[in-house]
């Protein structure tokens, strides 16, 4: 008997393809991973692994292996329907169809790397740029993400691509306005930090080591308006020459761990101190 | 008289498809670029401008009718020529065919930041990234780039476009072997700076103020050996939890601000001082 699927009716593929589009994925509260790493990422993490979809004569890695051992149930498809739903151009075979871990204000309050410094992403679009500011906060310790309405999604093959295990690991959460999150910073007591050019305060000289939110703005438009007049802080990345701007992800990069650096150093110095 | 380009057979036509690949770019010294901030950049920054090429139909924009009104040769093509050497999904519709600005030591020592640092590329694969280094590193003030055997093409559509104007403004020039590259530090009185993994200087305690090459490596493998054990500096960005690597661009930025951080402080002690 050929266990493979190969039709493109059968059910269970249909219900897959339908993953690729954020409509469903935000339906069904499920969505498709890809790869070895991330595969076994998601179940390092914790993460409900609803299956695995290996593609016909593609070799079986090891790290996959070891997560379809523990339970998870495991479909062949064939190479046809399999190139189908794979995203990456050098495919190793493997995808998952996961549970979407739901974020909500109580994880990202939990306070991962101690500073509780957050980033907020304002109509952030590129899904690489997004991918990289995940894993970016991940290295930094810092506790979540805060995505303004306009901002790519989180679950698309391409953030997660460019975030990997991160994606699992730092918070992210929706906020529908800026309102909604002027209150979110109220009730946990952060301040506003925006990226701006003019009147600012030298990235150096910013008090951005704890308990700070810092705004990333859209790549063609930075930080929006109503963001940029409720600023508790405006910060300036000196630049030299005639250029401008910096890409997202490298200008969060940046500041992330310039507050890492203000954070530690804070901590030495506290670290060396007796009353 | 219709005066734009409809047939694939045109000479001029065939010369521009060429040049979307390397192999004709290397030989010819010329390569395309795309879109009217590439255009006012190239002319802004001298670069030597053949013709501008023209999407039938499509509005020209001020700045690239500016360029073309210094005489620059313009050439109309049909939607359907211009789309097959479009590199952009939404096109403004306007290429020119430039002279590839060629780069040497001289124009790396010529200083432009002040610090004496530059940026070396070891086998560093994506253009995204290759590009993001190049517009991270002209805002940083650093002399230059040099790019080891192995890296991606700086003249290519992809990494022009994330550079952006930078491409015309940091000097990046090539070195066959590391050994040239261990000539040329020596030559040029500069410390080789590895990113590296257990037995390594923090970054905040790195001396990568002046006259430091930072390299970064392949995005899979990182530093290759010869490099790891030529290295005068070993360098640890900190990280949290159970990341173990950042994007090369964002790790490149970060290293690169943080060396500006110590270069400017440095400046900004000695200018507090008097004999």
């Amino acid at each position: 008997m050929d266990n493979v699927i190969r039709s493109q009716d059968n059910l269970r593929y249909r219900g897959w393809q339908k993953l690729l589009k954020k409509k469903y994925r935000d339906r069904e509260g499920r969505c498709l991973i890809e790869g070895d790493n991330l595969i076994e990422e998601a179940d390092r993490n914790g993460v409900k692994i609803h299956g695995i979809i290996l593609k016909e004569n593609a070799p079986v890695r090891d790290r996959t292996r070891a997560v379809a051992e523990k339970g998870v149930p495991v479909t062949m498809l064939s190479e046809k329907l399999f190139t189908a739903l794979s995203q990456t151009e050098a495919s190793q075979g493997a995808l998952a169809e996961i549970e979407i871990p739901r974020f909500g204000e109580g994880d990202i309050e939990r306070g991962r790397g101690g500073s509780g410094n957050i980033v907020v992403l304002d109509r952030l679009q590129d899904p690489g740029n997004l991918g990289t500011i995940i894993r970016t906060a991940d290295a930094a310790g810092f506790d979540g993400i805060i995505c303004l309405k306009g901002t790519a999604e989180v679950w698309s093959p391409k953030v997660m691509r460019s975030a990997a295990g991160s994606v699992f690991r730092v918070p992210t959460i929706y906020a529908g306005s800026p309102g909604e999150l002027f209150e979110l910073m109220e009730r946990t007591g952060k301040k506003l930090a925006v990226t701006a050019f003019g009147e600012a305060t030298g990235l150096w000289d910013a008090p951005i080591e704890r308990d700070t939110a810092i705004v990333i703005g859209n790549e063609a438009t930075g930080v929006g308006e109503e963001l940029m007049r409720a600023a508790d802080l405006k910060i300036k990345i000196p630049m030299y020459g005639e250029i401008e701007s910096l890409n997202a992800a490298v200008a969060a990069g940046i500041i992330m761990y310039e507050s890492v650096r203000k954070y530690t150093g804070e901590d030495r110095e506290n670290a060396g101190k007796t009353e």
